[in-house]
């Protein structure tokens, strides 16, 4: 048996996928606001209709416009699931791993400041209605009452923090949640959401070693990225050129991800400097003060803020892998199969019915399902779907959900405790016995961890 | 020695801690607003002085206040913990081990169509300035830009799910996320936030049933409740009234929690028939119907909604116990452990120095830690702070934090591997050897799970 592995060749995939015009629609709109116009869209649709059949998103267009545009969209259980194991990776791999970084978490509004101002204009009695009409409508614009970045909530921690850590650089403040964007004009327009899920280290050291923490954390924010890909080589990061740094940033480095339409940014990294502290502290300085061994400095800021919606989409387009297969009597086979990395692929195991007596064989899966849920393997309950479906469907559907092994209970389970086990990226099938199949899969997915 | 257990015992409680008055003033504040004005606000300021000299929360006021009247607030390192553990043991609870329970999420925001209605207003030429003023502050307090419960959520997700599900019932869509409460407009006066975190499972099933699985899942919401209190008497379900009923449900319950200032509901439980589902549906009825067995049925809903802020606050003045111990020479001790369950507990291990060589037990300390740390153990670097203590401060503080043991190194480690390992619940010390703590506290915490 030949196999042809063909990664992002796209020419291939579009063809297999550009019969749908509503997507193919939203995706031009998309691109005409998009960063770059190069490449078509039809791998980005392509991808969709998978994410859509297969419950990743839902199937009202506006959600798969947001997730390209790197915002958050609703997301169906696979999506939820995907995306809950990418956060809980994060967070294991930058809080819960290092003693000095401590999580917090902060509030979503930033003060209702903003009503009260439109109710002062309004209660003003110099204005005439046109003047009044104007202000006030330029208020609401400008209204932002949620936070638009997580660095702010980090920075009001700071002072708080420092007892926690005896004054000691070292130390960072993380967080995971939701930020808006309301800036973006077009993505209103076009039913695109303003949400965005990102995930945030606040970095405090001194000043003489902020160069080398930014070089550690880039090195290890690549490294993190590029451990749950297929191809590592999609994720780069570049320097950001001086004219692009804002005024408070001394350096600052992107993590880049190539999409088939183009480079996108999915982590921002900053040098900031002690400008942020300051401007956000009222009282004396001696207040912002930490110990850098026996020196007393006044620490400065590297602000790390990943995308994680973009994330997500990153790492699914990563994995999504078109096959060609041609059999023994010359035959071609196409496979679709989202090769997600073991940790984050949202079903760990599919189980099915072979035939036999129905009755009997839901018994036993039921109780293997609850025995994979017990240890925290999630398992999709294929046995209770009735609906006839040939092993080959059922093969394509667990594939373009990145489900690892699919697990067949048959007569000759009932007879000698013997399962048929599949595996997604070999498509190999082997029989285990009942008693070992959990300890297979538990082993499977931590050796993957651990690479 | 002699051992006397004083739980909920506010008088001796509150003496220890009336001497703050910033806080008595919120909590005064807090009072005047809240359901109920029986039993003192000593216990409560004594609970948020614990939070906050431990790290649960920030040292702000409106911290504690967002708290005590059951908002999100901002979170501490051991705050955000607790809580993202008790999210987690819902999740698992509702979610992953049931089948047919699936995970959405939704977006925050419910469209910006407020901003367009005020700019509509702005422009119309037949209102003079005091009403244009009038009519758009109105516009302004009713704007509710972002999402108040997660029920609008799941029912627009309930269509797509369809497929997933086969039709068939029952079957739930469960989300845990932010919501807005901007109508407690006397939260804003005191700078309380009006965010909640809520923990939502939309339950489907045919009319015939809905009354039962509103039995079954009050059942399953008290105990899980339960099964992290130390006293879980204080915990109870009642039904809602008729005249409290809205018009959409036929029948409710609510869990409580008997806090010492009165009762607070963490959860509802609404038995709100098809009409919501109708409202929300534009298209034919027939797109709504599932499948009962052999009957076509159009589903009845269940919907669940716990205020996990407050949950966390139950929780915690749930486990919060005052001790008085009589040593053999007649003296008081006073000692105040907050108890949390092994798994909500945001510290499972404090790690410590005792005398001897500074550096190597520092290395011994530190390859402890990632030990701890590598299989989930959540563990305190207890040796990295470098003021010196004395034992009893730092088991008050290690109890205060609900850490459920202390282990010290000392010059024995180096000798013969050997480990003082206390236990935040007996306060008993024992030794242990270092190659077996781990598996110790792992089987510790995972027998109290399996209670």
């Amino acid at each position: 048996m030949l196999t042809y592995c063909i990664r992002r060749q796209l020419s291939v995939f579009s063809r297999v996928n550009c019969n749908i015009s509503p997507l193919h629609e939203l995706l031009q709109f998309c691109k005409q606001y998009g960063k770059s116009s190069d490449g078509g869209s039809d791998p980005a649709s392509g991808m969709l209709q998978v994410l859509q059949r297969r419950f990743f998103i839902p199937p009202d267009h506006h959600h798969a416009v947001s997730l390209l545009k790197g915002k958050t969209c609703a997301y169906g259980p696979l999506g939820v699931d995907l995306k809950r194991n990418m956060l809980e990776q994060w967070w294991s791999a930058v809080v819960r791993s290092r003693p000095q970084v401590f999580g917090i978490s902060t509030l979503h509004g930033v003060g209702a400041k903003g009503a009260g101002e439109v109710e002062d204009l309004l209660n003003q009695r110099d204005l005439n209605k046109e003047e009044l009409g104007e202000r006030a409508s330029e208020l609401l614009r400008q209204r932002h009452p949620f936070r638009t970045s997580l660095l702010q909530g980090a920075l009001a921690q700071y002072v708080p923090s420092l007892e926690l850590t005896n004054r000691k650089l070292p130390f960072g403040l993380a967080e995971t949640g939701l930020c808006y964007r309301p800036e973006d004009d077009e993505s209103d327009a076009i039913g695109c959401s303003s949400e965005v899920t990102e995930a945030s280290l606040t970095w405090f050291c001194s000043p003489r070693t902020s160069s080398q923490w930014l070089d550690y954390w880039t090195r290890h924010r690549l490294q993190w990225w590029r451990k749950f890909a297929l191809g590592p080589t999609d994720f780069s990061v570049c320097d950001v050129r001086d004219e692009e740094l804002n005024k408070s940033a001394f350096r600052g480095v992107k993590v880049l991800y190539q999409f088939p339409w183009g480079t996108e940014t999915l982590e921002t990294l900053w040098m900031l400097g002690d400008a942020e502290l300051l401007r956000n502290h009222t009282g004396k300085q001696a207040e912002l003060q930490c110990r850098d061994g026996k020196k007393i400095v006044l620490p400065h800021i590297l602000a790390l803020s990943a995308n994680v919606d973009r994330g997500v989409l990153a790492v699914l387009f990563n994995s999504l892998q078109h096959i060609q297969k041609v059999d023994s009597k010359q035959r071609l086979h196409q496979r679709t199969v989202l090769k997600l990395h073991p940790t984050l692929a949202p079903v760990k195991v599919a189980l099915d019915m072979g035939k036999g007596s129905t009755s009997e064989l839901r018994q036993v899966c039921e109780g293997l399902l609850h025995e994979f849920l017990e240890v925290g393997i999630s398992a999709w309950p294929g046995y209770m779907d009735t609906t006839q479906s040939s092993m080959d469907k059922l093969h394509t559907k667990y594939d373009e959900m990145g489900v690892l092994f699919t697990v067949m209970v048959g007569e000759n389970t009932l007879e000698n405790g013997l399962l048929l086990v599949r595996n997604r990226d070999t498509t190999i099938r082997e029989t285990m016995h009942i008693s070992e199949i959990r300890q297979f899969i538990l082993k499977y997915i931590s050796t993957a961890e651990n690479v």
